[in-house]
């Protein structure tokens, strides 16, 4: 992740103390939230000071690597937030490693590291994808910022920077999202434009996007998909328009013991998300994620390779 | 419309004066805005006082009437805005009148009158589509301010409120008309919840959408439709969850000009209206109007009845 020309991540351990770029007040101004124990953490997935899968998973993995109750932190911390399976994956990883007598903050080191290769390698194998001046469209933010570093989404597009591309960027209401993707690109200096979400159809049909990535908060056996709600809408006009649309995501995201879609949890968040930028209140309903069957997707990046859907 | 259980037209004349509610207060606040001669009508039409394509096209027809050279006023308020058909042949009708000698302030009170008629007749129509206890989604604000009185996409809703039935509201990013939509539900007691344009895909899928209506600014000779940006987007989920997509227009609004949806200029504005709402200025792009092809569309609910495309 470049910051103002110098590379960090997004998350990483000081001593005892996990640090983050709080992801609430970007782009505004970078701020370090300094977690400094499990409650600290759970805090900060809860309230979205991190965010995005993977990185929820690592924090989640020094949340309990930190506690002196690891079960009961762990138990906390899958309380935080339903629908990202890298959160309950690095929890059972870290317990597991406890188990077996390992070091915890070791195997949470350890795991942070893993997620920042496995995202480079999602970027070596996604960039073969994209070819010389593509327009890519992406939805929310599956960045550096919500990876530690390259990204799911952005690694690919990173790793293609001098293929002269160009990225649309879904603002990615409510959270907006989309305003910390524009941040990375900028940051990266890679050609883009923010729009409303209503507006990537329009693009789409206008033969103005080459191809789709995002990522993913869960991935179920049959490769349905549960990302940042409207993830759905872009992939069925995609298809619509026969536009390849891929998911970027590491294997920590994939959920065997789910069967298909219709079977993963959708977080329902504060309704206050949505009316929060009204002159006033208004009745209003607020599903965070939503589910892409696997017919939309034509195939799924992993740092293993290219699952292909689309035959 | 009713305003605090009082009824009203969102744009009427008083004497030489258009008031209009001033849609950019709503729903802060109701503002009359009072135009004195056709460069405040212009006014009201660029910076949207008034807008939805039949009140636009009222507005327009008021504005050539008080006008002394009503050429001059003709071509300043076809500079305003490029895709509403109802403003062109609003001032078609107001010219053609002058040429035959009529009153042009009584054409144009005739032409209002004519709108608001049409749009009872468009209530009347479509409420027979609307079944006990459905769940309507609709986009942008196609209501009572929009058109004067009852509105194109929320006549029928208005006149089945007895039928038990909810409404989904896209909020309709970057200019969030959807809040004018809520408000004209609120104010006649039909339930309702706002939600993120992201989120209509979700409840779609989920069956929880039991059909869509939405207006339209344009409407070529082959069906192809020009409305607020994201119906394209809306119309393709709809048509993949095999929900009914209605589109409902008085016949100001066909133009049979146009053979085909390409050929409908689509208004880009200013990307301020994007990044406005964020911290700070991003890049961005903001068409505000995009085209819905036919084949996604159901019916489309005139004055005259309902025109059936999805045989």
């Amino acid at each position: 992740l470049l910051v103002n020309g110098k590379e960090m991540h997004s998350l990483w351990r000081e001593g005892m103390q996990i640090k983050m770029i709080d992801q609430r007040k970007l782009p505004q101004k970078i701020e370090i939230f300094v977690a400094r124990n499990e409650h600290d953490v759970a805090y900060a997935i809860k309230e979205m000071v991190v965010r995005g899968a993977p990185a929820i998973g690592v924090a989640a993995a020094y949340g309990v690597a930190m506690a002196r109750d690891s079960k009961k932190a762990a138990e906390l911390l899958q309380a935080t937030r339903p629908t990202a399976h890298d959160l309950f994956h690095a929890i059972a990883t870290i317990l597991g490693a406890i188990e077996h007598g390992e070091d915890a903050v070791k195997a949470a080191d350890e795991y942070a590291a893993a997620i920042v290769e496995k995202c480079r390698k999602i970027g070596e194998h996604g960039k073969k994808l994209i070819k010389h001046g593509y327009r890519i469209l992406t939805h929310c933010n599956a960045g550096a910022l919500a990876t530690l570093d390259y990204g799911t989404a952005l690694a690919p597009i990173r790793m293609a920077k001098d293929k002269d591309i160009f990225v649309w960027v879904d603002e990615s209401r409510p959270r907006l999202q989309g305003l910390l993707t524009a941040w990375e690109l900028e940051q990266e200096g890679i050609e883009h434009a923010v729009i409303a979400d209503n507006a990537a159809g329009y693009f789409m049909e206008k033969g103005m996007v080459d191809m789709v990535i995002v990522g993913a908060d869960r991935i179920a056996l049959n490769y349905d998909v549960a990302n940042k709600i409207g993830t759905y809408e872009k992939a069925v006009v995609a298809k619509e328009n026969e536009i390849p649309f891929y998911v970027a995501a590491p294997l920590t995201t994939f959920d065997k013991s789910i069967e298909d879609g219709s079977k993963i949890e959708i977080e329902e968040r504060d309704a206050k998300e949505v009316y929060g930028i009204y002159p006033r209140k208004f009745k209003a309903r607020n599903p965070a994620f939503d589910v892409t069957p696997a017919k939309y997707i034509t195939g799924i990046i992993t740092e293993e390779g290219i699952i292909e859907l689309d035959k």
